[in-house]
């Protein structure tokens, strides 16, 4: 038995060759002598054209398959006369694999993706959904290899987390205890040492703190694995379950860090056009015009780096009318950094050195003791894409950080020890692969780019 | 700044050049006059060796570097006179980037991996974890690129569920609910209307159902991602948290599941072998003497397939002294199922044709209707690899199945649905990740091969 994908990609060669092949009827239309059925089998976005003659014994049984019936064909390869297609499959044999009914709720019309997101489990198979799942699924592979490439480590940093989050967003609590009949201390507060893990745990936010440990052995490491927030956001940007990649290199600082997200996000597009130039071709068309030119335009652009502070002036000065004002010490919001990117820089920029009230406390503080050593990646149509920094590696300095930000140091010993036992200058980024998804297939909401997205009040299938 | 692992890899190139590199001190002898620093910087498994001079102005201080500091060095690379290593570096300079204390855990001794496991975010210095982690990555990257390179669309199937698990096992509740002050509707029960997702959840314990949806989508799929399990099992083969990866391949039977995994298992080996020889030479000399063979006859050898009635048959007949007894109809343990590898066929053995009632719904019912057209691939020195099965396909079968199991058909009316609409033979397999990377190091401890392990009392880091 042949993919299609297969076919399709080495047609010379099956040009008049007998072949048999699998997959869904997408598409048919029949008269009393003859029928058209436009054949796909999920390993390529093409539908192949398979012909059928009366002659065949069940041709009155397969022209009354229903969308999306699967069958098994046997037949050969050959030049096709009309049509769209270059060759077609002329059945000499055709066996009903799995007949549909005519309640499949996907028919040919164009379905909102409002309704396609009550069928989570059946939307991949319409166009737009199939589109993206396998550039996904591409874009998955592209970052291994990537990274692979490059020697670096992919670290599986830990799901499950004893640590309280480092503020970076509410967290969604993981026990084993009987809800309905909580274990309790004599102080009537709930007796965590009888949970699974003898304390209270929480879904991860971030494998970074890991990620740095690992670094300190690797010194190229990355990770890739879902990360959770538990934050009451309804939009189209926010989902309590979403993956996210977090590279750490050791012995290097900001211009490392910004060098190598800009080679990743390059390659990692270049891979995605080169790979999937069916589905990228399809989004062009059908979701975002602009898609093609913009990707290919990032891939041949060099990346400007700028300071928060310049474009703090550049902002102020503008006579854009802005919804929320602007002055040094505030955090920018997505319409600074598109007026940004898109107005002055016209392509990707890297604004590095924000005020260090408004940054984490890992991040290094820099010589003016005002900013710390972060750099926001900001692409055209989208904003912010990756977050980084270069880490603060000095232990006396990392101390009153987290004192400052009221953090039980205690509770971060391992961490401040990566400092204490041959610490280097290092850093890394976040990318939000959903959000790497959206600015690449040019759709607007998460829960399209998420095979079953878990919201608020969402969580089906 | 170059890489070690790239200066190993293209020795002629760099000899007689001026490089500059960095890592961590592993070892150090000086006498007055010179110095010889080991220095890795994590890129691969080997260190080279620096020759200090001491014409070096901070000779002195260079000297007195306790493990594992980390230093810069710029310096010539030349031919080795003496000793294991084929060239060295002679320094011109070295910057110390961070200093180590006495206070350094991972001393020269050799530590057990029980105390190793009380210092995770250090342990990936030492060599044993060192060369774990970093076959653990490349092992990831192996599967990535098997079903890449097949065409397998990789599926990233939901962490937080609403399903009850199917039987799998315990699972974690998860749940952002005020845990000491918890909602309670009129009837004093838990209000889990209010919970995030307006429902209870869990953490996954399979991405099976959900691969099968996109099955029915893309034909072949493959998931790899954390799964859970809430048992209270303390032993060396079970985490609380753990990787596994499940295909799903449509218009496939038992016999194409059996061949995709034999495939696999033996690709996966093979590019282990290729891409860390110097990590799987060391598991071979310091953990497990027969490994590298065992490994290569597995590569080499060709699967054999039985029956487990006809398993049953012989170990009913051999003479062994079995701790457990075996009839038809029980589950096998482990030393039965070595016993059949290593002791009968002498190598890997697929058994099939299990009896329905220790098998999960969802599998194939034979026409003997005693029996579901399930496998189980044994290996020697581990026994299980990986289960898998065809799935059932047809409609009302599986129906009378899940009631069988007093399974709530109306909570899976979706999963039904991908035999309502187009359904197909289709089938998969899961392995577990960890079960594989201990199979391939002689690790023999799950907590080993874990980063950052959870099990029962222990969340830590």
């Amino acid at each position: 038995m042949f993919l299609l994908k297969d076919i399709f990609a080495n047609e010379k060669i099956f040009i008049d060759k007998e072949v048999e092949v699998a997959g869904w009827i997408k598409n048919s239309r029949f008269n009393n002598n003859i029928g058209f059925i436009e054949l796909n089998d999920g390993t390529t976005f093409r539908s192949i054209q398979i012909v059928v003659e009366s002659k065949l014994d069940n041709f009155q049984t397969i022209s009354k398959l229903l969308l999306p019936s699967a069958i098994i064909v046997k037949g050969k390869v050959v030049k096709s006369l009309g049509g769209k297609q270059n060759f077609e499959i002329n059945a000499s044999e055709i066996v009903v694999e799995g007949e549909s009914t005519d309640k499949y709720p996907l028919q040919k019309k164009r379905h909102t993706f409002e309704f396609l997101r009550t069928i989570q489990h059946l939307r991949p198979r319409a166009n737009t959904f199939n589109a993206v799942f396998r550039v996904r699924s591409i874009l998955s592979y592209a970052l291994h290899k990537f990274f692979f490439e490059r020697g670096f480590v992919y670290a599986h940093t830990p799901i499950i987390t004893a640590s309280d989050a480092e503020g970076a967003g509410e967290m969604f609590r993981v026990t084993n205890l009987d809800i309905d009949n909580l274990p309790r201390t004599n102080n009537g507060e709930v007796d965590f040492t009888q949970d699974f893990f003898s304390k209270p745990t929480n879904l991860t936010v971030s494998g970074q703190l890991e990620g740095e440990a690992f670094a300190m052995a690797y010194r190229n490491i990355y990770t890739f694995g879902p990360t959770f927030r538990a934050e009451n956001s309804n939009t189209t940007r926010h989902a309590a379950e979403f993956w996210m990649i977090e590279p750490e290199i050791a012995f290097a600082d900001l211009k490392d860090v910004i060098k190598l997200s800009e080679d990743m996000v390059k390659y990692i597009i270049k891979f995605v056009l080169e790979n999937a130039p069916d589905e990228m071709k399809f989004f062009n068309d059908f979701i975002d015009n602009g898609l093609l030119e913009r990707l290919n335009s990032v891939v041949n652009s060099e990346f400007k780096v700028m300071t928060y502070t310049e474009a703090i002036e550049i902002l102020k000065s503008s006579k854009e009318n802005f919804k929320y004002p602007v002055e040094w010490g505030v955090d920018l919001k997505t319409e600074h950094e598109r007026y940004i990117c898109e107005k002055i820089v016209k392509g990707p920029v890297f604004l590095t050195d924000y005020p260090k009230e408004i940054k984490a406390f890992y991040m290094r503080l820099n010589d003016d003791n005002k900013t710390v050593a972060a750099t926001d990646m900001l692409v055209p149509g989208i904003g912010e894409l990756i977050g980084g920094s270069q880490r603060e590696e000095r232990l006396e300095i990392l101390e009153q950080k987290m004192k400052d930000s009221n953090m039980n140091i205690d509770d971060y010993s391992w961490y401040l020890d990566l400092r204490r036992f041959g610490g280097t200058k290092h850093g890394g980024y976040g990318l939000g692969f959903e959000r790497m998804l959206m600015y690449l297939t040019g759709m607007q909401n998460i829960r399209d780019v998420l095979p079953f997205p878990r919201t608020v009040g969402l969580c089906e299938f």
